[in-house]
């Protein structure tokens, strides 16, 4: 069993002396310093993340944590909550997208059913741990009980530890759960604190009248909860929801066991928020896979300090933007391990090139 | 033996019954309408460019044009022209970035010479086409005759019509020029009628001064070569680069075999320029896989109506923002033609939501 206390104790800042061998090693490789962008901070992050020069990201999964939300019965979704089960079991049959985008980026997808509002039949692929049926609806009270909370963020950590120890190298956050925008745009509000209407969008494709009702739902969430944006685990049992609390612990386990984590699109960054405050230094670790069309991410990464990698216009979830960044992420540690040093090519240097010019 | 004109001439719009079916399906797909965002519009270019709904991306190669420019005798570069062959053994030893990058994407690379100034040892994976040793110095007069472009065109057809014939689908542009970002600028400047100050940037990275002196020389080319900037070849004989007019030949070549093209950054996009004046009709076609960080490089994006898939920071060449982009694309392709629809997966759409709702 997973501990969250024991496991925030073992998150470490980046290795520093890795990086600084990482940030030399790329200033030696056959280009010009720096033209290889941001695939160079990201090669230097990795070997940060992983404490030494050369990473190895062998081996990738996606784990896409489903939950379903009892704010559904405010029509803050274009979908029912059936949905969840349906596409929990397209993920299961390979027909979604994230199995196209995983297959493509050579990882494997687990699905973690930590909240669906419906019994699913036991299958390969489908882990169940369940901790209610879905959560409360956030607009009357509370999403679930402090003592739920931490048992959907063990879910997470157990999940991301159970797939380290089959070699997980790098894992992608996914989500799955019909009205799960109305959470985390709540959770956005609450954090960043800034309104509502600025931080909730459209979701699966609300119409400007649905947006509207939906605003108004996440003013009336944070009116009747009132969650404490210094307190991680009050604005996730308040407002968050069960696979927002199962990925913020696949991101606090990633990182206790120097796993590299590409964080997904607005319900991943909702759990990156969770996962932040409970601990800070986890920051460091979180690679933004893609900035998602939702309103409301941007402002959470601003609060993250982070820029992420890719602008493709999605808003899907399901680790779908995280699956594409994997791919940067390992070209990057691709160029760094496999190119050749100027001197082993036998290439000339710059500075030479200088002295040539100047004479 | 390739035929600029006869290759120009097949080349035809993309096939709309094609998109128009690709579109249809993106639409049943499992997922909220539009939400793989710009995914959903590449697999739709990628079908009407193959003409067919399920098109396929198995073979695929990077095709690097090397040259080498007289103008470097103007200390417009921080290497000196020796580097370019030094670069290309690189390549053929699998060194450089463009290799770490292309084994990720499952390309191959292949390496052309159709203008190095220098003699180059004869080797696998290097097809020797050159054109002459180097460009003429553009600062004192035209780059090559205007046949000596129609041949590096044509090498250029040839490389990529040599890849089809073994079965290529899809074709990243990279290339390798001590100097080219000079005839680059030269030639986004002439196309795009702005000043040489605002399409010059640092290429490799030259400091201030060195800065100052590069867009004095292509002031000083667009002098004294007065391109026509509606005749494709003059600009090309007048201010271009042999890897460049190489470069114009494959994204032609492709555009004519139906092989999908992934522009590199800011040669690249010269060589795009170059292509799209000589056939309008191929600015359809084109896949502009990232946003160069070299100066200029916007520019010729918004000429060709253009976004860019990636911005990374990249100022590297070699193709390896089009490897990257690669990747991408054929991640859109294969959720396009992996996805279950709603019916397949018996997943309830918006449509019914709505109504459930509405209950």
């Amino acid at each position: 069993m997973a501990n969250l206390e024991e496991t925030i104790a073992r998150i470490r800042p980046l290795d520093t002396a890795a990086m600084a061998a990482a940030r030399a090693r790329q200033n030696e490789l056959t280009k010009p310093q720096g033209s290889l962008g941001r695939l160079e901070e990201l090669a230097i992050l990795v070997a940060g993340s992983q404490g030494r020069l050369r990473p190895t990201l062998r081996d990738k999964a996606v784990i896409v944590m489903a939950g379903d939300h009892g704010v559904c019965e405010e029509g803050v979704s274009a979908y029912p909550s059936e949905v969840t089960p349906q596409m929990v079991y397209n993920f299961l049959r390979g027909g979604a997208a994230i199995n196209a985008l995983a297959g493509q980026a050579g990882a494997r997808v687990r699905v973690v059913d930590v909240g669906v509002a419906a019994e699913l039949r036991p299958q390969p692929g489908l882990w169940q741990r369940k901790v209610a049926p879905g959560t409360a609806n956030i607009a009357r009270g509370p999403a679930m009980t402090r003592q739920q909370a931490v048992s959907a963020l063990e879910v997470g950590i157990e999940a991301v530890e159970a797939e380290r120890a089959r070699g997980l190298d790098m894992v992608a956050t996914g989500d799955m759960g019909i009205g799960n925008t109305t959470p985390a745009s709540a959770i956005a509000a609450a954090v960043t604190g800034l309104p509502a209407a600025l931080v909730t969008g459209r979701g699966t494709g609300l119409d400007d009248e649905g947006l509207r009702r939906k605003v108004a739902v996440v003013e009336q969430i944070l009116r009747v909860n009132r969650p404490d944006p210094t307190d991680g685990l009050d604005v996730l049992a308040k407002v968050g929801g069960f696979e927002i609390a199962g990925l913020a612990g696949v991101i606090l386990g990633a990182a206790a066991n120097n796993v590299v984590v590409l964080v997904d699109g607005f319900i991943s960054g909702a759990a990156a928020l969770v996962a932040a405050l409970l601990c800070p230094v986890v920051k460091q670790r979180l690679i933004q896979a893609h900035l998602s069309a939702e309103a409301g991410h941007r402002a959470m990464m601003r609060w993250l300090g982070a820029e992420p990698l890719l602008d493709l216009g999605m808003r899907l979830g399901e680790g779908t933007g995280a699956a594409l960044g994997m791919m940067v992420v390992e070209s990057a540690v691709r160029a760094m391990n496999e190119m050749a040093t100027f001197a082993e090519a036998g290439v000339a240097e710059a500075k030479e090139a200088a002295s040539a010019a100047a004479n």
